[in-house]
């Protein structure tokens, strides 16, 4: 007893300061594209590590089956529509778009600033990448990476995602506010991201920092570095995802030789499901059905793993649900920082999840498709009230009464049990009404773009 | 360096005796049914447990997609049909039967009950109910199990897969050769083979011991004790996986409190894929296509976990090729015993992948469904020439060139590859040539019934 007392006050004053936060953010990797999440091909040694080591999701969402409103909602902690960050049309911002993150929306990277975080954005951005919108113009002191996806801005002839060869798209490089590199060498680019985060994370081990590590792949086209290359049973997929494995290792290692694994948060996750239209060079939802741009399960829900020893317990798989969204109210939290008090938030604290302490809070989850609510889930079950092909040209078809999925029966969304079970449908059905009642659409930004553009 | 040395010294002679052998063996059990296999809504914590301190495998096979010649290849070493094991129409043995495996087959319980091994059978048998086929005839010391699948001998009017009644089966429980209960009460069966397989540890935990606990569960009629009845989100099936996993559990707990887990090999796995064709009451092969049945990867490719601290690495995933064949071969010369020399053996010892010391030796597997091979895989191709629907009354429909599939980087068998690659479908049909002009098919065990069940 005596051993244990000492130990808590030699071990307490580590663990309550403010922690640091690393978020990894994976481009377009679907639910079952990792070992611990059951792919059979795919080597991910440092990634089952993570989870071995704390804690695996099984019920953890993007707030958006697309890149945009999924990076939006992570950063704000609030659905994308309540920034304009999402459309019907568009979907995402593009090079020719003038619109991005208002300013006015606070996100982690300022609120934990806020607080005396050092903070450092490495990665994909699409959040706008006019001056106006970077990183650094949102609470991110320094910033290295691409501004939106790096199958855009393709040159005319030479870029084709199905078979990627460097230099065919003209996407940028940005350190803090200028083009460094143009094209960008994609070939390197998890490489020299994990380069600047081990970097970040060495120099700023003396005050509690936060790091948004948004890696670019594996998002098409897919490049990989000569390291990697041909070294997956899964092909360049797996190439690319081995190399982000590598690349967690890297970071997760830098963390302990900075003697900062007792105080540091790790979280992984990706920005929506894969890509499956691309086929072998997209991910793989695992049982969940459909994938990126759906709000079937495949599209939404991905890999999330919790990392912080001594504090998320070891090798524990959860059914709690929870969402990208609750790591803004979480993280700002766990710093002793103030949430937006003047503005509706999304996110909740999982807390009690993360440490092992008690349920989540959250038992209710919207599905946007763009800017309209197609699926409502409350506890096991989950409402369709419309759907939509991911990425077909179909229109929406509405569903009166909704389909109606029992998510831990019926994790692939097979069986409609809506007729035996009206109260639930009615109740699902009220939540969206209440909903979409309460939200206000931001102004959208998306559909601002340079005059040539504009259709 | 001193210490070190002392430690080997002391651990040495543990470690290197002949070794306890535990084969836990699911019924049904899908790859895609356990969490550390991703699945989202099964809880398995000791399974997850299993794996993170031992090895899981990614391409772990079933010589059979159904179950009598699964159970005879894992207990002989040998593909099915050269113990006339297998059917072309009646696929299992069934109360009706009149066969069983036959005398003159070697049995790893008798291989190691020749070493001096202690033997034991708890759980379903199905290779053959006559008193002259029952597990005491075969090597085994002890039984307690029913003889064949719990979902025959059904009660008319009573028994119905889909809304399991007890008592609506008239399933023995036979202990040794002794019928000590019919019908079987299935609800505690889980349970009650789990006490056996402990008592049994406790027992012989002095001498070397191999223990075969095939599990009933989860094959249909799904039944489950109180303590796990409704407790899992996944329903019925989910309920009757966690109590399996609970079992486990106490299986390594029990190994664990004999003082022998530096000297006890346990390998976790499942007779076939998911029976589909029960919905919700059946599992789920993850990303892999089909189920039990079928000779598509879900039907054959299945959880493997294997455990053994100290020998067997902690918190590997392995991509290398196994069948449970193998641990007949491997198994034995574990115990230093002696692998039949006297007939062909398609096990082999895969020591060097369980021991993270190289490779697999295992490069081929044939695919048989019932007495022929419909497919082929070598290294990461496959080549399906003859397909078939897993439960349907549909035909055979051959295949020429075969359907070809390249399992590492499509793992779901969704893009014929055939055309591409002519030199490898000419090197899998050698292979599959070669195979069938060498096996010499077993006298047919499985279409000798009773005169009333003659067709």
């Amino acid at each position: 007893m005596l051993r244990l007392a000492l130990l808590l006050l030699v071990a307490a004053p580590q663990a309550e300061a403010s922690p640091n936060v690393v978020i990894i953010y994976a481009d377009d990797l679907g639910y079952g594209d990792l070992g611990c999440y059951g792919n059979p091909t795919i080597r991910t040694p440092h990634l089952d590590r993570l989870a071995a080591e704390g804690m695996k999701f099984t019920q953890f969402y993007s707030a958006a089956p697309v890149c945009t409103p999924s990076r939006t909602a992570l950063l704000t902690g609030r659905y994308a529509v309540r920034s304009g960050m999402c459309h019907d049309r568009r979907r995402v911002l593009f090079p020719s778009s003038t619109g991005g993150l208002p300013a006015g929306d606070v996100t982690l990277a300022e609120a934990l600033k806020a607080k005396g975080y050092a903070t450092a954005c490495v990665g994909k951005w699409h959040l706008g990448h006019l001056p106006a919108y970077l990183p650094t113009k949102h609470g991110f002191d320094s910033y290295l990476g691409i501004p939106y996806s790096n199958d855009m801005d393709g040159i005319r002839g030479q870029a084709d995602s199905r078979n990627p060869r460097p230099g065919a798209w003209n996407c940028p490089l940005i350190r803090n506010e200028e083009v460094v590199e143009r094209p960008a060498e994609q070939r390197t680019l998890t490489r020299r991201y994990t380069d600047e985060a081990v970097k970040f994370i060495r120099e700023k081990r003396d005050k509690p920092f936060f790091l948004y590590l948004a890696h670019t792949m594996p998002h098409v086209p897919l490049f990989v570095s000569d390291a990697f290359a041909g070294k997956s049973a899964r092909g360049l997929y797996g190439d690319v995802v081995e190399e982000l494995d590598w690349s967690v290792g890297q970071v997760v290692q830098a963390i302990r030789d900075a003697g900062v694994e007792k105080r540091t948060l790790v979280v992984f996750s990706s920005d929506n499901g894969p890509w499956l239209i691309f086929n072998e060079q997209g991910g793989s939802a695992g049982l969940l059905r459909e994938g990126k741009g759906s709000t079937w399960e495949g599209g939404m829900r991905v890999p999330g793993i919790a990392w912080w020893p001594g504090k998320v317990p070891a090798g524990v798989t959860t059914s709690e649900l929870a969402s990208t969204m609750d790591l803004f109210v979480t993280c700002i939290k766990l710093a002793g920082g103030d949430v937006p008090s003047d503005r509706p938030i999304d996110g909740l604290d999982i807390s009690p999840v993360l440490f092992g302490k008690g349920p989540s809070p959250r038992d209710t989850f919207f599905y946007y498709r763009d800017t309209t609510v197609y699926a409502v889930r409350k506890g096991w079950f989950k409402a369709h009230f419309t759907t939509r092909s991911a990425y077909g040209r179909d229109e929406p078809v509405k569903h009166d009464p909704p389909l109606l999925y029992h998510l831990g029966r019926d994790p692939g969304e097979q069986r409609d049990v809506a007729k035996d079970n009206p109260a639930v449908v009615e109740e699902l059905r009220k939540l969206l009404v209440d909903h979409e009642a309460a939200v206000k659409p931001g102004e959208n930004q998306i559909e601002r773009t340079q005059p040539p553009d504009k259709k």
